[in-house]
């Protein structure tokens, strides 16, 4: 299987930051980031699975109101949360999406549950709240997610009537010009892969919009044979270009390595959508790459059991 | 671009058909499938883009009591209809996917609409009804879709308590032991591809369920530059396997043609998840091919322009 050792990655969104922001947020992004590293590796050598490692890296992204998923989730235009995450486990190609679900704090718990469960890989909306409460996971309330900064920051997509922040290119960048997705991608001391994302979507967006974070080869991916993806963006740029099965068959079909896939993958978005976003990718020898084609993705990683590197 | 005939493609699920079964509704199907390809060739030749006729073609599918999609849409566990529908224009990769919408005729249509806008690819549940009811799409009442025939079928689904039927390889073939969905790819006479999928998912789905069919790279995938899917079959294993971006990806990074690349993909569906059901693709040169795992298909394809063939 190649290194015996372990790798990780986490990202927490991709975007424009602009100097007043990396200043006012860097260095929580950079404590955050590292935090979650630090659990995952671990985890990690103490034997947890690839899988296992992933789920409990975005259960704390999701918990930190930093991130856009979760607790930290964005409000969309009836301002409300509805949060979408998927798990994908590269041993076997199981896997577990959740869309629209709503007053649960960890989405990416109760896509694990699907996961593991021998039926549909994917609910949506009432269809996935029923399945958490038959799983008894805990509801919370309203107060949990309405942040004041994301309240302020629908009252501002919806004065300017976007459903996503000014970070297209030759906007200006703007405080909140991010998106927000989280994600995690890992190889276990055993060489196995496994992705997991989850996010709470764009700013005012429309009721029932499914971004790619829930979609299988989309937003997350991983195969024992090729390789782990995380991605974050724009999501429907990611969707057309179903752009993580993409990057694991560059893998599969072409023999690239995570560096070669992602740069492969990246020169595909923007060539065939002008895709805006970033991807994470360990590859099945554990080598870690990352691509964005925004100014800045909050990221880090561990590659081969080494020190850890965060970059916003 | 190659040959400068038309190409199209449509099918009406996968399945085992048992001889009764064959007997009872061989000729009904043929004759249907004959019809949507009879209707196809006139638009396609009169000029029509590859984008229209496969919506056109889906809406017939779609309003034939025979297919599981539209009218003829199967029950879920409620007793309800919760359709998925998803159209991608190969020009451009714009899609459009809906999934668990209820009471309407044609979900293709609402799916075309959100393709066409330049606002999210994927709507699920209730907000896909908002875009319906402002469309002006026109809602049809319960008794359009509880045919005796499915109210039949999900009885006999609860009693067994599964929530598809037996198909599995090894069980016997039943009577209702086909995976409804259809699908229509085509390629016009300008080169252009698109692909249009749509169902009523698995009798005695779980409320919520979304399968293959809404997802883009799973259930649908079209691109002028490799090919145009459309998948048919037990959901998971297509959206584990993402099958029809691998079917594109053989094509754009192995070179392979429209045959190739399905038997390329489901030795893969095979391989990896043991997946049951088929799929049909054009390539970019109008090249037509159909694989399946399933003991039957309902299909049938002009290539090039030529007869119609109609395979159950």
């Amino acid at each position: 299987m190649g290194d015996r050792r372990f790798s990780l990655m986490v990202h927490g969104g991709a975007g424009t930051l602009d100097d007043a922001q990396q200043r006012a947020k860097g260095d929580a992004w950079r404590t955050a980031i590292g935090t979650v590293l630090a659990h995952g590796r671990r985890l990690l050598t103490d034997g947890a699975s690839a899988v296992e490692v992933v789920e409990s890296c975005v259960v704390l992204l999701e918990d930190d109101p930093l991130f856009n998923a979760g607790r930290g989730s964005v409000l969309n235009e009836v301002g409300a949360v509805e949060m979408d995450a998927a798990i994908m486990d590269g041993r076997n190609l199981a896997a577990g999406a959740v869309a629209g679900v709503h007053h649960l704090a960890n989405p990416v718990v109760l896509a694990s549950r699907l996961m593991r469960d021998d039926g549909p890989v994917m609910l949506a909306g009432e269809g996935a709240m029923r399945l958490a409460a038959r799983c008894g996971l805990t509801q919370v309330g309203d107060d949990y997610f309405r942040l004041p900064e994301r309240l302020a920051q629908l009252e501002q997509a919806r004065a300017k009537q976007t459903t996503m922040l000014d970070h297209i290119a030759g906007a200006p960048a703007a405080e909140t010009g991010k998106y927000g997705t989280v994600g995690a991608v890992a190889r276990d001391l055993k060489g196995h892969l496994a992705a997991a994302t989850s996010t709470g979507g764009m700013v005012n967006k429309r009721v029932g919009r499914v971004g790619d974070s829930p979609l299988i080869g989309a937003g997350v991916y991983a195969d024992d044979e090729t390789c782990a993806v995380s991605s974050t963006g724009h999501g429907e740029d990611f969707m057309r270009c179903v752009i993580a099965k993409t990057i694991a068959d560059y893998v599969d079909m072409r023999g690239m390595d995570a560096r070669q896939a992602v740069d492969a993958g990246i020169a595909y978005l923007v060539r065939r959508v002008q895709g805006l976003g970033g991807v994470i990718v360990i590859d099945r020898h554990g080598n870690c790459a990352s691509g964005f084609t925004t100014r800045n993705m909050i990221h880090g990683w561990i590659e081969h059991g080494g020190d850890a590197t965060v970059r916003l």
